[in-house]
């Protein structure tokens, strides 16, 4: 059991194709929020590949507060980003919301992203057991680490052990920032359990000028990588445009990420 | 739309069988947080009819932040629920998390809970607008009033006009209660929009010395009825036994709420 | 100490003149949140004896969150509360902030409000408890029951006992309501501790609209009274016209309170 | 105003004796939470002058929870501050809590600080401007961007410009940690405002083990300097023990500080 855990601290890792997380080399995980077209995909993961990206992201079935938003391409939206990650030879990761998709999704995919809102579903959580595929598990608006490790044996009890936690921050009185992301806990995680967490600064900002500085103090509070929602076109993107960044932009912070990341 | 809805300050009402939630009566929903058996659960039932219990609530799926924690008796726990109910002429109200025991488990329910934790669950919330059956919709442990709403618009724009919502507390700072009752959005949804609202002084405040001075105060804050859990062996209750109360104390809460429920 | 008093649970009251509170009949305070001017309190006054107000408050100093927002009349103002409380034979009650005020103010006032901003300003706390006068201590914004009562311990261990407590609402992630009144808090000192306690919501909800039902809620809760910003016009309130309601509306939740503080 | 400067963008420094906050070299603040006695604090300052902290913390004036625990040394404790200050020739800071004894103990101190709990003294905070002396102002428990800024607004508009910022950890629903570290607000000051900021890494987690990873990020995340608290013999700190950390820790902390503070 992962709580029990605490005294072993072998470094567990997660491969994802050939990406290994939890190793030595931070892994950079970015897309837009979501897959808007074909064309659009295209170029923004051709720039990302460029600039050093090592998994792609974009969300196909978007889970919206409310009913009238845009609710994601959906399986089109998983064909594309499949389309597009055999192309540039990037493995894939999106979210999966309905037990009833994942039959269908997962062979096209190479990581599943439980999002924040289903942490607590434990009926899909229960049917990810039961596929052999690495998971991205984000924290819920107010999980506290007791619930997020529990959702995680909650998957890896079914007969999944391939599970990544993501911190991708947590409600507060806050409201300057969109979340207030939690690095107590990023450092809470690689000091006591043994599961690699990837850390999430865009949802943990919500604003686009604070992305570099937490993706750094992402990596050193212990986090084995980041996942940064990026566009060709941030203003224009679809969702989320507040908090995403350029390419250009995401270009410096990867290479300020490979300063670090073996330093300590 | 329910968040458009402001002006109009129609009083919609729901009907569980004979009972209305939203009308001049206030509705005692009450019973075990677990279904544990069917002679303990005809105790309790009994018990709980001659003090003016309404709706019969137990529970028979149970999300457990742990997945080595006693789950529930699935479908067998739907399936005492529904006798019991069924003997003692009252409709029954459980919890189901995962849209595919719907089928299975919607002809034996008058009134299908959705739990805090899948509030944001937009899949479950979807499925439920295919059903002919009024929702009880708890709030989710860090919902704003917005996404309250719009997790009830999800219900209601696939189909389902009946959804009642449930406040059972939200998370804060404060560790001497469970949760914090929030009653403050109780007297803003009967102020301003039109749907009706429960209060589950039980997990609102997660001490059993509470439960009776917070029914009364949700209800002059504007609830249409409370939701609490009983055990003809509080002590012994499978789960949650520090929150549930006696059915004496529950008849003292009633006959309390009697005296104030037509006042204003 | 009020911490280990749970056993005794003999009702303790404080008088502030002839007002008990504690007692069997709930305590209104009720006034404008700053005293604006001679004539404008004078109005207010009249009105609120009218109704049955039975303290009245207005602020002198006023705690803002901004330097160079208006700050308050200061010892004037403290000079046309005390002559407008002799006029209309009322006790008064206001917030001092500096332990170097008291000894010029204390002597024209029945009971020294200590603000949220102020809970632990030990400095002031301590100094308290060298007067023989009634203090009304709020909570701080995010205070715990632990902290809240070790605050009153502070003024009592210093000398003065008569310490009432005052419930406004904390920070929460909900942006509807300016804070979250607490009430679960108010019953659990009410059936735990042995101390007095008022109820805050105008401060607690921040809307003139949840102010009738809050106020009543807190009263059934267990609150000994109530305390609510009001004014002869309230959007034209110097200060909290949101939250601050009018004479008549006053009057109304007044009579709702007479109806239900014997009740139970 | 600090709140409108967001464009200019100058980057403001304080000068602490001749150690400069804001400039391109990370200030490293360390110390025990309480002065004990005046041979425990020398043989600590011995150890810390060596691993190369440059200002000296000690706590004399104590703001404890409980009026019966231990309060502090009080102007003994300012005293032997100075005296181990002196001694080494390191500039001393230390929480002032009572405007009233500013007078008495301003001459001994280079830097004092202002404690979460008093962040809303606004009379200790207008008192503070007219004293020419460098301040730390921590932010309070759960206190906006905006209101910490306006705290740091009241002392420079009486007259003091010498502020200096210090995160220590909000109140959230996680208690795992003592305080969830906000390092988004670190960032967002660093990008908008023009005032330093020192991180608290100790009371920002509460976990001796988690404070070496959490000063790191503190600095990536834009960081001036971190103030950690350590003790020759940690786990007999009179307070505060269980964040507290060993001088061999701090050395290792500040190594790793030095390796990444001209990285970027």
């Amino acid at each position: 059991m992962l709580l029990e855990d605490k005294k072993s601290k072998k470094q567990k890792n997660v491969r994802v194709r050939d990406i290994v997380i939890g190793g030595p080399e931070k892994v950079i995980i970015s897309g837009p929020c979501s897959v808007e077209d074909y064309e659009t995909m295209r170029k923004i993961t051709s720039g990302l590949k460029k600039c050093g990206v090592q998994i792609l992201r974009g969300g196909a079935f978007k889970p919206r507060t409310s009913p009238y938003d845009f609710q994601g391409l959906k399986h089109e939206g998983v064909k594309i980003l499949h389309e597009v990650g055999k192309e540039f030879d990037m493995p894939i990761v999106t979210e999966i919301m309905d037990a009833r998709d994942l039959e269908s999704c997962a062979e096209h995919l190479d990581m599943i992203q439980v999002g924040s809102r289903n942490m607590y579903n434990y009926t899909l959580l229960k049917e990810l057991g039961n596929y052999n595929i690495p998971i991205l598990l984000k924290r819920g608006m107010s999980a506290t680490l007791t619930e997020w490790l529990n959702a995680a044996e909650y998957i890896i009890s079914s007969g999944n052990p391939d599970v990544v936690l993501c911190e991708r921050g947590i409600r507060t009185f806050e409201t300057y920032t969109r979340n207030t992301l939690d690095l107590n806990l990023v450092a809470a995680i690689k000091e006591n359990y043994n599961i690699p967490i990837i850390v999430d600064p865009s949802h943990g900002t919500g604003r686009r000028e604070l992305v570099g500085k937490m993706s750094l103090a992402g990596i050193v509070a212990g986090g084995d990588g980041v996942i940064i929602e990026s566009h060709i076109n941030p203003d224009k993107a679809i969702s989320d445009a507040k908090q995403t960044i350029s390419i250009e932009n995401l270009s410096e912070i990867i290479s300020n990420i490979k300063k670090i990341e073996n330093l300590f």
